[in-house]
């Protein structure tokens, strides 16, 4: 049978399908197992048996006994499962775990079954937490209405409610900024100035990360700071003690009542593939109101963007098949960079996190299983308290750690390796795990030795679990020469699947994540291995190859007057005034190039030519003739209201994933891209050379 | 006279001194202006001049008006100034300043005052925030009392109250974790372990950017998750879907109640100078809770850690005379990794910050002047609507803008430019910055061409400043060769001051702030240069060099059996067991090296000799006689309250240097530092070497 690894990576797939209704074809057996049937209970063995476990056992205090012996009572419990409840045995130590009927045996088995189900396993079949995750949200909301400043409930529109509060970081706020934003507010005040209308671009000026892409991220974040944005009394006292004494109260005043509803915003959509020099988002409003986003503007897109694109990255060089992980959280840049990492990085294509605070704010699968310091917990055998499994058909409790330790026996001629030289500890903690999660068991192998102990551990304990009916996930290698271990562990699984004959064994799902970048998987990529999974932390959150994205903020247009900032640092000279983007498709439906316009100049034109030039370099142009156009610019923000109805986390990653296939391969692959055009139109080029002219002094030889 | 520059840095150095209360013996200008005497204000001209003033600028709208002419009224106000008020003219736009005394005028430009003042002008001089700060939090605390989740109140002791949960990024909860954590946790629950007590370590395998020492920074942080340590019935419905359905009810439950009073963290003092192997918490209590903590606890040190020690390393590359500013929110991992850099760069030797929040929150001194978006925004002097000022001391009004230009065109000659080809926006922008900021003008110079334009349009209105009583600061340069342009502007500065016969002009604060590296400091100190500050971002706060700090979390005992993490890279091996850390000084002061004994052997005594042995190495030993001892842990947290009163930020910072001065300078080098001896004492080495045998099978070749 096709069995549990596919079915893993079905699931994973299923997650980077648009549609959130597709139902997925093929289940896991434990799935099936639960599909149509009440949950019912089965006990472990009556006190007398359970007591001489417990002798194996020093106890240090009593409290482990208060779990030991009451009844259980939980939600699924229903009448089907009384009767069976009293046909085993009652208080005694429970062994939740669902069973099935024995007429359904064979169905599971060959894993036939199509219809849904309500089971969600916590290891790498997590794929629909979307809708469960919006109602806790809505539950959240209500429980910490109170738990915001008050000043961010101001003026969310009724329309479009699609953020909640609880979401953000309670560090966004209109004091994460730089005291110069402030400063310069106030000048602008000082001078009357500040009503007079600003156009700022906010944009980037090469690539991350030597490639010739980027993935556009962090404007829904950028939206709710924006929706959001108040002052606090307190922000005010502390500014008070912060500017000058001779600061008038009318400033602070003006500064308290200050909103955000008469700018707008025109961006780029979130997962936007975008390149150097385009602005991502175009700020319009009064300069004292756009000036004081800079900053945090800025904080939400870089990050966001960078980490999105290191991503797609690791995803484009490993390839659409495997699974990616992340795994960052306690690398990342402090508590909210591993936050964002996890929501971003799922933007850019990988396909789960381990930070459960993600899973819960944003929807995305999360994953994992044990650690070393689960396996160095347990020293032998010994050590189990529990050591029966109730079979999953029949309910019959089976001695499953006896059951472990024969088949670890019988693995030794089949792995030519010693069975007694095997870590028992180890066997102790994998048996033990396998208790608590028989349908979910991933063992991870390295805490000893993989090939001679954790391997062999590890597949005793699948053995057993086949032997109550239950199919084990797989492990996962945290050290060492993945390519060789992945290897080798999966021809121990090929043989072991002929001598147990057992075919699933072969396919157990093959998780690697020690310190993995992007080199690592190209590499691993080039010289074979048999991983299925990776998961992924420090390298893909902190973006080692390059830790920032340069974005800028630079104001365009003041009182309609275009402004330009020159520099001798050609790549620092900015595109004046308001425009407008275009991105020119050819006949492959792939992008040729993105346009600037002037903003009153016409979209350009399907079938009709057009000079695009390069925006310093006189000598670059050339005439291109689009097959479609796409206007990039949405107004997302206008009227004190978010204007466009912003799409879930998963829908923005299929989109992103969409606007890589739109790129032509050369544009994405790892070693030297070609980059992509950006261009501007004959009329944009002359209008921003005559002021560039204009704004740098002559000198004077002497 | 000595003046302003000299003044900043001695400001800044302030901050680097233990006593609160020390007063600063010298002043400036300004702050003596403003010290004992009441401030008054002045008022622009009668509206039949303003209006000339306004006819050459179009209004965009009226709400700008409101405040032209409307009446002021302020908290300083008071009945000295009324006359004065009367005597000037009402109705008109306010030109609020404070005036002194013609009296006082000789003492003022002779700066011989040195009483202390209240005045905190924004930029550089921002010394003292802390007891206002102070006072803030409490405010803010009172404010948002209800802002933070209900269960973060749980259990504070009353004896020690020293952080706000305003302070605590609201991400920073149980939830914020990998889940294996929680699987874990219920595996530990469902074998009836989770209540055998474990001890864990947490530390780090090598120092970061190839250098020898690394400072501890976040155990306030981690203190502050621990005292609040309570999951949100959502956090326990989002759980719910996410682990096995079979997943029993009374674990939900022990989770919901759980907190972390019966745990014991020793930790040695934030800000300690760490290394390789040495234990920087020990976490000890039961499995299920000290599990549960790990993944925080790390995302909490690990950048902390690792941006404080980039701070001290930039501290180190550039010497203590020179101020260093972080610069870096907007390209932060985040908006929290741009926050914790502001607080983690100060402790480890920065002098201030740009990030409003963070000087809000933390007491840091914040920083900073205008942006070249201000610049950009005045294309000539038309723009101006204000073009007075008041003489500081007479108040009389002054012709400003027209002195600005008038001594523009007389600084053609001395500084061999042409006035008439420097940016009139720029200098108009300069102009009205000043008008907003006469006690703090600092102005970004490379808009256009810093020697030609910039330059000759700083000096212009420095001196047309002077001219009214004000003193500027200084200039910043932003992009370009800081060396060769810091040098050039000094030179004219010279220049400047003997032409003009005013001293301090020679002496004005250059401050630079290009992407500025550790490296960029290095060879600036090398090649020679003019610079007073550094602004430093990106490379500073994401730690480009390396851009993570791998602290791990490894059990070490449980149940009072030691725990041994073997691997086949011999550097990631645990040290079993429940550790004793001393650091160990020699004749000189300085530190010789650290010991790690077994928690029960007797602490090394001064004189008495020891046998100090590398913990993997058999060959590797020493004996050491040492001159004293230092025990590094102190416990400060047991029995559900913080046991040890916390020093502040600033004294955090202070700790940091003296520990920095404790080691030998080649430890600290930046080229091929020598590495700090972290060893074990011969009981130690013994008891974990024979547990190592004991967990590695013995393998048979075949």
């Amino acid at each position: 049978m096709a069995s549990l690894r596919q079915n893993d990576n079905q699931n994973i797939e299923d997650e980077t399908i648009t549609s959130r209704e597709k139902v997925s074809t093929t289940t896991t057996v434990n799935e099936i197992s639960l599909r149509n049937k009440p949950l019912k209970k089965c006990f472990l063995p009556p006190p007398t048996i359970l007591d001489n476990i417990i002798k194996t056992k020093k106890r240090k205090n009593n409290i482990g006994e208060k779990y030991l012996f009451q009844n259980y009572s939980h939600q699924y419990e229903n009448k089907n499962n009384i009767k069976f409840k009293k046909k085993m045995c009652a208080s005694s130590r429970v062994c939740k775990m669902a069973t099935i009927n024995t007429s359904e045996e064979n169905t599971l088995l060959d894993n036939q079954s199509s219809s849904s189900t309500d089971i969600k396993p916590p290891y790498l079949i997590n794929s629909e937490p979307y809708s469960v995750a919006k109602q806790l949200l809505s539950k959240i909301d209500k429980c910490s209405s109170s738990s915001q400043r008050e000043s961010l409930n101001s003026i969310t529109s009724e329309k479009i409610s699609l953020m909640t509060a609880s979401e953000q970081s309670s560090v966004v706020q209109p004091l994460l900024t730089d005291l110069y934003q402030i400063s310069m507010a106030y000048a602008y005040w000082k001078a009357n100035k500040h009503q007079e209308m600003a156009t700022f671009d906010l944009y980037f000026r090469k690539n991350p990360f030597g490639g010739e892409y980027t993935l556009f991220a962090g404007l829904e974040e950028c939206l709710k700071f924006i929706r959001d944005y108040k002052f606090h009394p307190t922000d005010i006292d502390y500014l008070r003690t912060v500017l000058p004494t001779y600061t008038e109260q009318e400033y602070y005043d003006y500064l308290l009542q200050l909103d955000m509803n008469n700018i707008k915003i025109y961006a780029v959509p979130e997962g936007t593939v975008v390149f150097p020099r385009i602005p991502l988002l175009r700020i319009e409003g009064p300069i004292l109101k756009t000036q004081l986003l800079e900053t945090t503007l800025l904080t939400l897109v870089n990050y966001a963007s960078l980490v999105a694109t290191n991503a797609a990255r690791f995803r484009s060089a490993i390839g659409t098949e495997k699974a990616l992980l992340e795994f960052g959280l306690r690398r990342a840049q402090g508590p909210d960079g591993g936050l964002s990492a996890s929501k971003y990085c799922y933007l850019g294509g990988f396909d789960g996190t381990s930070n459960v605070l993600a899973g819960k704010l944003y929807g995305i699968p999360i994953k994992g299983t044990h650690a070393h310091a689960y396996v160095s917990s347990y020293e032998s055998m010994d050590d189990l308290t529990e050591r029966e499994l109730c079979d999953r058909k029949s309910g019959e409790r089976r001695p499953f750690a006896d059951l472990c330790l024969k088949y670890l026996n019988e693995l030794g001629p089949i792995l030519k390796i010693l069975p007694e030289q095997t870590n028992k500890g180890e066997l102790a903690a994998f048996t033990s795990y396998a208790l608590a999660f028989p349908t979910n068991f991933l063992a991870l192998v390295d805490t000893y030795e993989v090939l001679k102990s954790g391997l062999p551990n590890f597949l005793a304990v699948a053995r057993a679990l086949h032997e109550c009916k239950y199919q084990a996930v797989g492990l996962r290698l945290d050290s060492g020469d993945l390519a060789y271990l992945s290897l080798e562990v999966r021809a121990k699984f090929r043989e072991a699947a002929t001598k147990f004959n057992i075919d699933y064994f072969k396919d157990f799902n093959i998780v690697a994540s020690n310190d993995i970048n992007e080199e690592t998987l190209v590499s691993l990529e080039k010289q074979g291995h048999s991983i299925d999974t990776f998961g992924i932390g420090t390298h893909l959150v902190t973006c080692q190859k390059q830790p920032a994205l340069g974005c800028v903020y630079k104001l365009v247009e003041l009182d309609t007057s275009p402004r330009i900032k020159v520099s001798q640092d050609i790549e620092k000279v900015t595109i004046p005034g308001r425009k407008n983007l275009y991105r020119i498709f050819g006949h492959d439906g792939k992008a040729l190039c993105d346009l600037l316009t002037k903003y009153d100049e016409p979209v350009p034109q399907p079938s009709v030519k057009i000079l695009s030039r390069h925006p310093f370099s006189d000598q670059r142009r050339a005439y291109v003739t689009p097959t479609s156009v796409e206007s990039l610019y949405k107004l997302y923000w206008a009227d004190g209201e978010i204007k466009e109805q912003l799409p879930s986390l998963k829908d923005v990653r299929e989109y992103a994933k969409d606007q890589l296939n739109q790129l032509r391969k050369d544009h994405i692959r790892d070693l030297n891209p070609t980059p992509y055009k950006v261009s501007v139109t004959e009329a944009l080029f002359t209008f921003m050379h005559e002021l560039w002219m204009k704004n740098i002094p002559i000198g004077e030889l002497d």
